[in-house]
Parts: structure tokens; sequence; C-alpha cells
């Protein structure tokens, strides 16, 4: 390993190596996100796509396609379907989540309006679907379709259960999996179909994209409680004064006496928050271990991650997922 | 024509003639609209299936499959998409609305809130892929896919178009293919290509219900200028003071002089109305003929439904759909 590999993040070396592609990829989604009639679109699209997320979601796809030996055109098409899926499903949180900032800029629905975040939000998952459609691959699509309604159902079922002490770590990992890993896990499982993989491939792919999108969920809900606000951009406590039930304060909330019950009650499915609460609330995490198992949770998904892409093929890119795997839990480790 | 038969109403007939298939077509949209691990989704969904649409759009599949011969099993699925698609479409209007009301009841985001609404629709939105990529028919989720596109196009359109004077005719064209006649063409034309017809009848098929549906929105304009508000449940000028460019006033703003120009700007581009404009504008549709311009519209397009429909072999269906396109218009005749 080179002095340049090792300062150089699995992130950016997944570009390096996938740079080609991913300019195909920006192109088809410049293409697509346009519309003749409706100037709208691209508008709100362009503020969203050019405000540069990582990008993370095609690169899986991409990867795990050419890992896999696959050499035609429909990877990139995969890859534009993935990000505008996910596009769409950001343009539709901020709505839900009344959020006025996304990736550091006003969300569209603070520039223009709801409505708009809404119909372009509708506009992008009916272009994602045609992009799909154009793989002529009906098991891609069975798979995509199956990943959009886990994602739409996991949405509905935070709305229900983000301030519900019942929440329970089962219910959380459904929430997750459609928050983040249904799309991680569909981006990485389509790269190995399109490729022709026999099945237990495809299963690591699968795994691997599910294992990587829980672990990411868990390292952010556990940052956001014992984070460097520097380094991650987020403030401590902000999921707590958001009245978020994840993954350390369920664990809490599963070990808390009649009295802590109360507290955790009053905070997060009351809301009536007071001066000191959060200082109490990080005192009753410790207190039960509850951010150390949370730690111990997204290693051990890391870890599920790693073995199941290391059933694959040995290659520069299956090495690289391997590092962003633990790359993801760099930040807690 | 019996007197029984003279008395019943096309829909009701088509009902009648299709109610095994929609009875098949209602099971599986109770089946697919659950979730086991959102509960609030077949509230929501429930809710809106229940108040009864008419279920025309599944209809039109149903009889266009089997007018076109079709005995295997998918038309039901695709009816069920097409459905669902109409449901998504109507719960996320309901957000850009922001109405009240809907077939008689509150709205589910009056009832819930705006989020479920959203979440929901995106829900039924993948349902309603997975239920098309069952038929395994890449032509037919070509088709679905890109009406999809179209309506999420035509709506974001209607954003910007609906207040702005500079709307014209072919723009208005765009706004209802997307709003209404987009899912009544794919709806026709699926029936059609699951059946394996040759092109000239799919395009026939197309062509039906892209002008049924045109001229369906063209009446619904009309109605709201000089309607019986008893039979139509609108009021007279309910899109006026929504400030709605609709055919009529796009008719009417093309002949306008200045004054009349002025007029039309400050009701509808900047919504400041009085007692007694609704009147004016009335007297403004009559002198340049918009109205029976309109009407002669409708008219023209429900024509070109029945000219499509008569290419096609000849059947009871047929003729019912035949006098669907008649009934459309006989609310204005």
């Amino acid at each position: 390993m080179s002095l340049d590999h090792a300062t150089q993040k699995p992130h950016d070396r997944l570009a390096a190596a996938l740079a080609a592609e991913m300019e195909a990829v920006n192109g088809l989604i410049r293409t697509r996100m346009a519309s003749e009639h409706a100037p709208r679109i691209p508008e709100v699209t362009a503020h969203l796509v050019e405000a540069g997320g990582k990008r993370l979601r095609p690169m899986l796809t991409l990867a795990a396609a050419k890992l896999c030996g696959y050499d035609g055109p429909y990877h990139v098409h995969l890859a534009a379907t993935v990000e505008f899926i996910h596009t769409a499903t950001l343009l539709h949180d901020d709505v839900v989540d009344e959020s006025a900032q996304r990736r550091g800029r006003p969300t569209a629905n603070l520039l223009w309006d709801n409505k708009s975040s809404v119909l372009v939000g509708d506009y992008l998952f009916a272009r994602s679907f045609q992009l799909m459609v154009e793989t002529g691959n009906l098991r891609v699509l069975d798979i995509l379709s199956n990943a959009a309604a886990t994602i739409a159902e996991g949405e509905v079922l935070q709305l229900s259960a983000a301030q519900d002490l019942r929440t329970d770590e089962g219910i959380y990992l459904k929430v997750v999996r459609g928050k983040t890993a249904a799309l991680f896990s569909a981006a990485t499982e389509v790269g190995g179909v399109i490729a022709g993989v026999d099945e237990a491939q495809v299963q690591a792919l699968f795994d691997y994209g599910d294992a990587l999108g829980i672990a990411f969920q868990i390292v952010d809900d556990l940052l956001d409680y014992q984070g460097d606000s520097k380094a991650t951009g987020k403030n401590i406590g902000d999921d707590f004064r958001e009245r978020k039930l994840t993954l350390p304060v369920i664990k809490a909330v599963a070990k808390a006496d009649a009295t802590e019950r109360a507290f955790w009650s009053r905070v997060i499915e009351k809301g009536r928050q007071e001066d000191g609460d959060l200082d109490h609330a990080l005192s009753l995490l410790e207190r039960h271990g509850a951010l150390a198992e949370t730690r111990a949770d997204a290693l051990a998904w890391t870890a599920k991650a790693k073995d199941a892409m290391a059933t694959l093929p040995e290659s520069d890119l299956r090495d690289m997922l391997i590092e962003l795997a633990d790359y993801v839990v760099a930040r807690i480790s």
C-alpha cells in the first residue's frame, strides 16, 4: 500500500477507479432530468444534483457490476436509476421533515415550494422506472420495484415509530432498511444480476449492501450522541432535540426503570424538553452501556458486509468495497 | 336497444359486463395496498379506495384487453396498476392543491397529515410498479413508465402554467394529457399490448384513451362556467375563483383587447377578484364565443375517440366504449 493510497479515502479511490463510468452516469442524469415542457423540473433537480452528493449509491452499482466482470452498457442506466430514486426520496423527505437545509444548501421546498418538491420527486421516480425498463432485464426491475416499496413502507413506519417508546430494535431495523439499506442492497444486487453471476454471488452483493447501509445508519445515530461536531457537521443532540428514537435510545429505554421511562416518555414522546435533559439522557445512555452496544452493533454489521464481499472473486474494486465498509465505522473507532 | 339498456349509463353497463374481472381487480388492490409493518398505509388507502371512485381507468384496461380477445390473467394486474397510479396521484394532488375534500370526504392530508399523503402515495407508486413487473411484459412497462413521467411532467407544468396568461392551447393540451389523458391512453393501450394485437389496433386503443381523456377534461372545464351545480356537484365559477386558466379562458384571452387582457391579468394572474368579476368573465366568454368553441372542441375529441374505436373489431365491449365517449359529452349536449 503506497502512502498515496493510504491517505486517500476509499470513496475517492472508488471514484477514481470508476471515473469514466461515473462521467457517463452524470451525463445520463443530466439528460434524463431535463424536461422540454416544464423548466421548473431541471431547476429543482439541478439544485440538488449540483449540490454534489457523494454519489455513493451509483458507485456501488458500477463497482458491483464491474467486479462481476460486466462489460455491457446497462450498469450506467442502473446507476442513474439508483441515484434518481435517491434524489426523489430526498425531495419527498424534505417535505415530510419540513427541512430547511440539505447538503449545506437551502432545500428545494424552501426555495420553491412543497408542491414542486412533491411533483418533481414523482417525476424523478417515473424517470428512474423508465431508465430501468430500458435495461430489458425483468429481474432488476423486480429488485428495484421491491426496493422502492420497502423504502416507502419504511418511511411510513418511521412516521409512527419515531416517537413511540414501544419501538424496539426489530422495528428500528425495518425503518433503517427502508431509509437506507434497501437502496444500498438493491444498488449492489442489480450490479451482480446485470452481470449474470451465480445466485451465491448475487446474495453476497445483496448482503454487503444491506449490512453497509445498516452500519452507515447506526454510525449516524451514534455520532449524534458522541460525535465531534466539527468532523460530522452535526451538533451533538440534534436527534434528541428532534425527538428521534434512535438506536442508542431504544437500547436505553429497554433497560429503563420506571423513573427513567417517565423521563424518556416526557422528552421523546411528549417532547417537553428542559435545560439539562440532554446531559441527563447522555448519562442514562452511559449507565446502560447503550453507546458501547450501539458501537458494537455498527462494527458487527461492518464485519458482515466485509465477510459477504470476501466471498466474491478477488479484485481491486472488491478490496475498495471492503475498505469502504471499514471507513464507514472509522468515524466511531 | 331495450328500455333497460337505454336507461342504464354506459359506465354501469361496462361495470356489469366486467363484474367478475373487477372483483378480481378489487381483491388485488386490497391485498397489495396492505402493509404488515405500517398500518398507517391501509388506513390512508382504504379511506380513498372505499370512498369508491368510479374505477373508470381499470375498467378501460379490462375492456380493451377483452375486446382484443385476451384470455390470460394479467389484464387484472394492469387494471390494478392503473388504479394504484391514479390513487397515488390523487394523494399527491391533494397535498399540492391543499384540498380539504375528495370524493365527498375529507382528504387524507386533512385527516392524517401531508407526510402520510406524500409517503403513502410513494408506496402506491412502488406497488404499481411491482404489479406491472409481474406481467413480465417489457412493452407494457415501457408504456406505463412513460405515462408516469408524462403525468408528473404535466403536473409540474401546471404549477407554472395555471396562472400565466401566456399559456396557450398547446400548453393546455400538454397539461391535460399529464393530468388526465396519459393514464387513460396508457390504460387502453396496455390492454391491447397484453392481448398481442397488431400495431394499428394498439394505436387505435391509445388514440381512444387519449381523446376520451382530453374530452373528459374539456367538459369539466366547460361545466365550471355553464354547468348545473346540482348535476355536477361543482359550483359555477369554482375554477375562476381558484384562478385556473382553463380552456374557455385561454380562448377568451387569445381574443382579448387591452382592457380585457388587463381584466384577466388582474383576476387570474394577480388574483385580485372583486364582486361582479365572475359575471364579467362570463360575458367576455360569451362575447368571444369561447364557451361555444370549447364545447365544439370537446365534441371533436369525442368524435376522434369514437372513430378510433370504430376501427377495432365489432363487439359489445367496443360498443360500450363508444357509448362511453358519447356519455362524456352528454352533460354538455
